[in-house]
């Protein structure tokens, strides 16, 4: 048994602070708390379990403080997904998970939000200055176990034949902690790694294995029962703890009794901030009203 | 911090077994493992922190083993509760919980397939044999924070104008231990506490509330985080504790990541078994092609 | 065969503009269409087949307008839904209809938008200023087919308990014409008739059968096709013509392709002005971000 | 304005019986009543507006004639479908249309409930006998408007990379009649043309343009408003009864009020039918229960 993260920031508690290889600063911005963690050789790699590249975790305010279109947040959430995305091009949306599991919907929720564009061409497009918007496309990969497909290789045929600038992967993620859950953002540009989100996809989705840069987006829904068992056990655990833990095999999952509310929330903040940033010719308001 | 169960077998595994004035028997039917618990005087009520009266339960076979529609387990199920209900009359129906919580959503999943009759009257009733049926009425009482009226108010409403001859209250409920999730059946003859399921109803619904006897049906679908932790710590919680696994007062459950699976078994279980126990004069598979 | 039509201005239409004791006055605000039609007698009642009483008539933008939660029509068509509400007191919002087929779901889906505040009460109330809040609670009736409880007969045993001071009825409407689907609201202080709205509910829900003022709202979603019929027809139809119209009895309907579409945005546009019309101490804005 | 029908038989209706280049002949098997119409030539496809290929018809039992999973009509269907699969190999089964429009749900409805077994290798496969299960995978292709992919596009995408034997596309129709919707089932070899579908896709699902034999699979749940207008009207149709039919340029359809049933319980039949075509050597109730 051993603490489960999908967070950069966790795996860095963890690990400890003075790690070598691994960059770490934080700000404030429009009343929201940002770092900006950077894994810089395979020493950090090795050390955080993390792949090279950088992390953006972004503290989101608490279930109970409701955004509208129109906040600042947004605008300030949008900028740093900005800041990951290639400046021109085509780029692909995708939203990883079960939409029938709730804690593993954000993805595909997520998505279904995003507004797709590449189709919107021609005459019309430029009557209407509608050609100005970004071309987006959206999918959604489902689950192997319901389309026979990996993962993977589902997002690899499709980028493949419409050959995106870039992918942005949307997938529901695991924490140490509960109080981060629903509450913390995770921007990177490494992609998805083996084991990682809720669903627990065995496939990499990364650049050396779709061909174009891949920018993960996640927000927590989840902490495994066995990683909180080990925090408060501190370590201790036996044998009969993980058969309690586990039964019959089935994995457990701590979460907050709102996890419908946590989910939607998430999904319409990413969406918004996405939305922005991949549109960034528009007001957020505006491309609201379109969706 | 204390260990929280709705089901009455794990207050006596917690009370122990030789409180006086608990009487206990199990059998094996049809492959089943079912119990009967009854607490039969005040001393045993404190002891186990539950109403006077009795309780069945029944250990379902495990997520990965499908029952069909003419399963004989279904039958024995439905003889259980029928054992429980007045021989005549009309019987409401009530889902309790919150559609939109996946966990607390068994109550209306459960009540919105359960067939309800009370209406079916007059010469067509008569002529196509369906005058025969038991009367039956449906409700599901939403979550008072939707609906701005209390759960036991709001049914004791429309007993007052329907004038049952018994209720049954289909609930979520907390168990103490992750294997019994979706797992567990309970059916009683004692009606629903205060605290008691997913929702943490406030109001009491009993005969001594709403006037006709109350049974009450539940599956466990999550064991609290504290309740877990307790478990796991062998009761030495600190006040760090508690905050970790509360943070921001949210209150969190353990769940299998398959909750959605679990509820929508439990559903649909617990709807055939009830609409075979309500309707004895009719086979089980001609009622369900009905649903 | 006849024309069928919940709306008082098609009546009107149908009928004849000179017809005797029926007011007529259309008026423009904030860039809204508004009529409002009183039926003053008997004589009136019967030819155009409609309750003595007020019937206001909005029309709304075309479907492609959106409107934001700050839209001033908004504002408008709240004030509209005041008038006709008494000024203090609870009032009980039930949404009529079948949540599952999509032309009949308006009723539903609004009234689980609207803000339930009858059950806040006490210290924190106060505390928070919630207690200045309008008490209202809020129910769905399902369909007697699923509940075995006759609509009337269900919202009446509520009435009895809570004692409102008016109940808002909301449901699904039947309109002449394709192009008011989706685009015509319509609010009166006369109830719901037998046979109105798409689930032609048996039960009178009116002042006189429930005891309180019922004001009831609705948009139009599907025309009857044999409504349809008879207008392309100009009322020369045979019976060939009803049987295929008709086949084996089911009762066919004219709607958009994008019926859910539609379904949406009227719900959450009558729920936006209803919160603003029941709640005006407050700005609409802030009891949005409630929801 | 024209007739619109995607039903070959109702296409040979309208272009006469005696058609030149097209066998058709009719039987009945298991209670149901099936027919085979070919078109043999391209005289034939102009006349009939279909392409050349086969079309198999099968009328089904009425909405209120429920089947159960063991139905001999079921095994009938399975096996019409069976005849046009190839006999060995990968089968990509696709579901077209919008899953959030009820009328044009029916392929990603059907789809959700194939079983996919593409994934399902290695040694527990070969433990457990699943290794003797036809490799099927499933995918769904939103629509257009949501995805920025074009449907036809996203099809070959997968297909150039799986590499499947033959593709089953399945979609919601459009028919000429009214006592047709849920109630027919059209099997066809010869893939999805242009304007086809509720939907109405743009692109061309044929083995010209994915590379593989496409068998389409449909029942129809809506009849165009036009269409049944040329029908009451004989064909006299105005300017003025075109706008009237399609106000503001929205297209109307005519369906039956229960369509969320009728679209659920032909999507149950056609996936129960298609599991038992893809997976011969099983038991229709085993599959079942593994769904």
């Amino acid at each position: 048994m051993e603490l489960r993260t999908d967070l950069a920031v966790e795996a860095r508690e963890i690990a400890g602070e003075h790690v070598g290889g691994v960059e770490y600063r934080s700000y404030h911005e429009n009343g929201l708390e940002i770092s900006r963690l950077t894994v810089k050789n395979q020493k950090a790699k090795q050390a955080l379990g993390k792949e090279i590249g950088t992390y953006i975790t972004i503290e989101l305010p608490s279930l109970t403080d409701n955004f509208t279109e129109t906040d600042q947040r947004l605008v300030t959430i949008g900028k740093e997904i900005r800041r990951l995305l290639p400046v021109h091009g085509l780029v692909l949306v995708v939203g990883l998970g079960n939409l029938e599991i709730t804690p593993d919907s954000l993805g595909p929720k997520t998505s279904s939000r995003v507004l797709a564009t590449r189709h919107i061409t021609g005459e019309i497009a430029k009557a209407t200055g509608l050609d100005k918007l970004r071309p987006v496309a959206v999918m959604q990969t489902g689950v192997t176990g319901q389309t026979g497909i990996e993962t993977g290789e589902y997002i690899l045929s499709v980028v493949k034949r419409i050959r995106p600038n870039a992918v942005v992967a949307i997938d529901a993620l695991a924490s140490r902690k509960l109080e981060r859950l629903g509450c913390t953002l995770q921007i990177s540009d490494t992609g998805i790694s083996p084991g990682a989100g809720v669903g627990n996809h065995r496939t990499k989705i990364t650049k050396e294995t779709i061909g174009v840069p891949v920018i993960a987006i996640g927000v927590p829904t989840v902490v495994d029962a066995q990683t909180l068992a080990i925090d408060l056990l501190k370590g201790d655990c036996s044998a009969k703890t993980r058969k309690l833990l586990s039964p019959q095999g089935r994995q457990m999952v701590v979460i907050p009794r709102e996890i419908d509310l946590l989910t939607e929330r998430a999904s319409r903040l990413i969406a918004f901030a996405l939305n922005g940033a991949l549109q960034n010719e528009f007001d957020l308001p505006d491309l609201v009203s379109l969706m």
